[in-house]
């Protein structure tokens, strides 16, 4: 019987062992800088913060206790997004006692503090991050600000579900946070739904869930008419059902996404999620 | 900084991930019953063993703790052979303060105990772990009695060393018990002087090592004849430096050793076992 923070370990390495999985390191393709082997360290760095979500300890604390171990290996940021998401529906996991749902994420959205949105800043400077450039109305501060921005967060009174709810609308990470996690869920529901090995529903559900929306973070780096290019090819291979019937096709996008440096980690970042929550709910077993 | 529990589970990760790894479950390939998922799992699953070694327990607890978290996952024994290293050898590097040596992981091994010996025969109860009939004048029980063997071992003052001792002769897990952990170490040299990513040193040291002897579990299952041809197989690769040279030979290598069902699996536990000696000694770096 796994603890929720093991959950969350394993989900985090089923999730890089899914393949194909276009654009992003997987159990085949490594990118210039970024291997695979980074994302083991990443999961097994991330370990002792998912332990403190699993034992209580504030999300802020656990968030930032994450980043800083998984940012413990050569190959930069490999999991900053997928700890987001994970660190908060850990915590909603050890604080039930009988499965997890998006009400119990998002009562603990809900209670963080700001306290946690210090903690979630500072986090920003154990790794280098790819952020977008803020609105120039932003109502928080800058999140690259990292530790710097304590005292407006304080004297503002901003938690950090009030930063998830700025960055939402741009951020489909931040918008997780003030929806329920219910791409996460709807991740578990598809995985659960799925045959076969657990990487290969991993990778058929990072499809899915590509085909859903632009990826936030092709969007930020690449702009917003490369992110829905990519998401109507995913919706085109998912209307041929390319995994089951043409996995060439599917594997030769995947082999051009990574030529053009096109990394939809934001879906990543859910497909590990979502693993999550269905491993923690008994629907999916390794 | 990680721990020497976590560059344990590092070293179980980064093990699987290399490839070729002739015959074992790797990167690139599953086997019809066990994939490269059950390692992550059973990797995640020995975690809490793996703590345990690295806050002092009793190497036969923490070891019986790691295998009954390892089992839980479907595909059976992943890594027991890799854990009756790894023990031992957190255990050793939690105890000392500066890098690990071969004395430090003898000591260990010598100061384990009858109480050790009984939990170890216990965790043989919690995986189906393929072991060959003992010889008819075995001085120890036979480990498939698994707890029942525990008043004859404490009748008899057997420790696990000496339970080891006794295995050594046929068992490659056994002889690092014995001999100082002279092939972890080994390894662990050889990983340190490789070049490139940590998961193809891993399968280039793989291939030495079974280069240097024949595999305990092939001997085993399929006979010391096969166990000796695939490690002279194994040393005209290394002649011919197929890995760096003719990489598609060491690839139909691999192939046809799973197409054959020989499974190099104790091979694969010394190279756990040295890329956890080599993380803890801060020789190589993810």
């Amino acid at each position: 019987m796994r603890t929720p923070a093991e959950n969350a370990r394993l989900a985090l390495l089923l999730e890089v062992a899914g393949t194909p999985k276009p654009g992003n390191v997987d159990r085949h393709r490594d990118l210039p800088e970024l291997r695979f082997e980074h994302f083991l360290a990443g999961a097994v760095g991330a370990s002792e913060g998912l332990a403190l979500a699993g034992s209580g300890s504030p999300v802020g604390v656990a968030f930032e206790r994450a980043v800083a171990g998984m940012a413990d290996q050569g190959g930069g940021n490999t999991q900053f997004g997928a700890l987001a998401l994970l660190v908060p529906l850990v915590r909603a996991a050890a604080d039930g006692d009988r499965g997890l749902s998006p009400a119990d994420a998002s009562r603990i959205a809900e209670s963080t503090t700001v306290a946690d949105a210090v903690a979630f800043y500072r986090a920003f400077e154990h790794v280098d991050v790819f952020v977008d450039e803020p609105p120039a109305d932003a109502s928080v501060p800058d999140v690259r600000r990292g530790a710097a921005a304590a005292a407006e967060l304080t004297a503002t009174g901003t938690t950090l579900k009030d930063v998830m709810a700025t960055g939402a609308p741009r951020d489909d990470v931040a918008r997780e946070w003030c929806r329920g996690f219910e791409r996460s869920f709807a991740a578990a529901d598809r995985l659960a739904g799925a045959d076969g090995p657990l990487a290969d529903r991993a990778a058929e559900v990072f499809i899915s869930l590509l085909a859903d929306r632009p990826d936030t973070l092709v969007a930020s780096r690449r702009g917003v008419g490369v992110a829905e290019e990519v998401s109507e090819r995913a919706r085109e291979l998912q209307r041929t059902d390319a995994l089951a019937e043409e996995p060439d096709r599917l594997e030769a996008f995947a082999d051009e996404l990574v030529s053009r440096r096109i990394n939809p980690g934001t879906t990543a970042d859910l497909v590990a999620a979502g693993l999550f929550v269905a491993l923690e709910n008994g629907v999916i077993e390794p």
